[in-house]
């Protein structure tokens, strides 16, 4: 029956996740079940599944799990059964897991999903310990797969470097001023979330595909596909960062213009020159924005000097460009149609 | 000539050493010089290459490179060219790098080979960061070895998982009691050891013999010999880290008693009954030793009940094992004699 009728039988991007997530969820417990058991209770809490007294918390704080989907979505797409797949799902999640344990860590981020980060909940040494585990449980998981392993590994690898390399941009950034020869350029932030976003993005949808036995250049494309994914969806969370609803995000209201991070709604609204631009540059220039009303008043010139709008179109291109590099592929209709759901649902939340 | 004359040209500890870190060497500048500037001049600053300021500092406070050495001869152990052991030694001595930067986060060591540790020198998020830049270039490089990566990735990973899972003991160890029932036990303590500093060595061994095309059960017994000596190296390690000089440690005096580390003296000690193993006893009940003459008047105890010379035993033991297992196993002559020279040269630091 699927994908006789347009437009009747698609799934919305939710139905998409929450059917991935089932599908992973076994293989997903069983990797966390692997884990020296405090670290797999610190990752229990991490992923939603419990609280700090590792008693069951059935959904509340759990997320969406995108990248388990686009690993099976791959899988489909290049006629595969999404079996084949879990493997990769289960290890871009425990990544992904992994990089917000570290990234908290870092950026000193004290919530999480509405919950308090791991670190904070547990301790600065423990949540590196167990962001290391989950790192160690991904790799091993994925080395472990009978079948085209050696290709998947190779891939995991390259996301897992380009991903820490895009949280070393970030974090270097903020040391750089706002503006002037050292101010950060547009290909800078891009390649930055390029690595820290769209790397383990494309590397979920490119292992469902080598998973699924697709040929190198399918593969490619998929990859590609995501990274633009990932592009849209930091400049989304660029957007959140500064505008969204705490009750919505689970984080501090303009938690990123207090800690002066180099988001790209900022420096598009820098790069403008109006008026407004300027008086930006100036108020940035003499302090960060460390209490509520002069984060505000940022917030208002950078929306004035056309951050946002910029951030929107900045968004909005590369899920076309994500879209344009799926139907550049000959991929199963069902899925192509799926994921194209799951790309709209993911950018939607500010379009 | 080698292996003609018995005794006479054997190399010493430290020329084997040498011999091993020059032929990694290149490949290891290769593998930092893959890192992000800012996590390659931390990953330089670690293994001793230069100083903060991103200053050569040849051979100061560079490490002896015993994984590395031990990759190396595994291979030539089993009839290999040791250079095809090369991309085995890069992993294990990036995986121990990786494993000191967030071990020294989590244990609060401030100081390292006579240097302040990363985390104090620039910061504990930078530290993190380079640590997980390190695990994913040491797995990549493996995974992108010719030939028998599969089997090397998975015994990499193997160690990377056994390696958290004894630091995460390690960690609990500390709230655990000194003694009743709550207390830890010899078996408790040995796969704790064997997990944070057997895994890799036992891995160091086998990736030069997997790497060398060794049978499975050459590989195994290589691995078991390796872990022994890791066993033997964590009872000498836990010697010095209580009557170690701080001059040749490059740590402070008592550091471990400080920590209140279950350590193997303090834990054999305080299992043997005398009259000082109760003084001991109820003296660490009632506070951890914080000042000088307290930890003196432990270190007394410990070793006045035995625990100074049951850990020297525990780690003769050890090594002996070590031995045998290597005398077991069909190796060359030439690297099972340098193999031998090395292990002996690693426990004689207390003996």
């Amino acid at each position: 029956m699927q994908g006789t009728v347009e437009d009747v039988d698609v799934p919305s991007a939710s139905d998409v996740l929450r059917r991935c997530r089932e599908l992973v969820r076994p293989a997903l417990v069983d990797a966390v079940g692997r884990l020296h058991p405090w670290t797999g209770e610190m990752a229990a809490y991490s992923l939603g599944w419990s609280d700090t007294a590792g008693t069951p918390e059935p959904g509340g704080s759990e997320g969406k799990g995108v990248r388990q989907a686009l690993a099976l979505l791959g899988a489909e797409a290049v006629g595969a059964d999404a079996a084949c797949a879990v493997p990769g799902a289960v290890a871009v999640e425990l990544v992904h897991t992994f990089s917000l344990l570290h990234d908290d860590v870092m950026d000193a981020d004290t919530l999480r999903r509405r919950r308090p980060a791991v670190w904070k909940a547990y301790g600065t040494g423990p949540a590196v310990l167990a962001g290391d585990a989950l790192l160690a449980r991904a790799v091993t998981g994925l080395a472990e797969t009978p079948g085209h392993h050696a290709a998947a590994v190779r891939r995991l690898c390259d996301a897992l470097n380009d991903l820490v390399a895009g949280q070393a941009e970030d974090l270097r950034f903020e040391h750089r001023p706002w503006d002037g020869p050292g101010a950060v350029g547009p290909e800078e932030y891009r390649s930055m979330a390029e690595g820290k976003t769209g790397a383990l993005l494309g590397c979920a949808l490119a292992l469902g595909a080598v998973l699924g036995g697709a040929p190198e250049p399918t593969v490619a494309a998929l990859d590609r596909a995501g990274r633009h994914l990932g592009l849209a969806f930091q400049a989304v969370d660029d957007i959140l960062g500064i505008w969204g609803d705490p009750a919505t995000t689970g984080k501090p209201v303009h938690a990123d213009l207090h800690r002066g991070k180099k988001t790209h709604p900022v420096l598009a609204a820098l790069a403008g020159g109006s008026r407004a631009a300027r008086e930006l540059g100036t108020l940035l220039a003499s302090a960060r924005p460390t209490d509520a009303a002069a984060a505000e008043r940022v917030a208002s010139l950078v929306e004035e000097a056309g951050g946002r709008a910029a951030t929107r179109g900045e968004a909005r291109r590369h899920l076309d460009a994500a879209r344009d590099a799926l139907r550049a592929t000959p991929l199963t209709r069902t899925a192509a149609r799926e994921l194209d759901v799951l790309f709209a649902g993911l950018a939607d939340r500010v379009m």
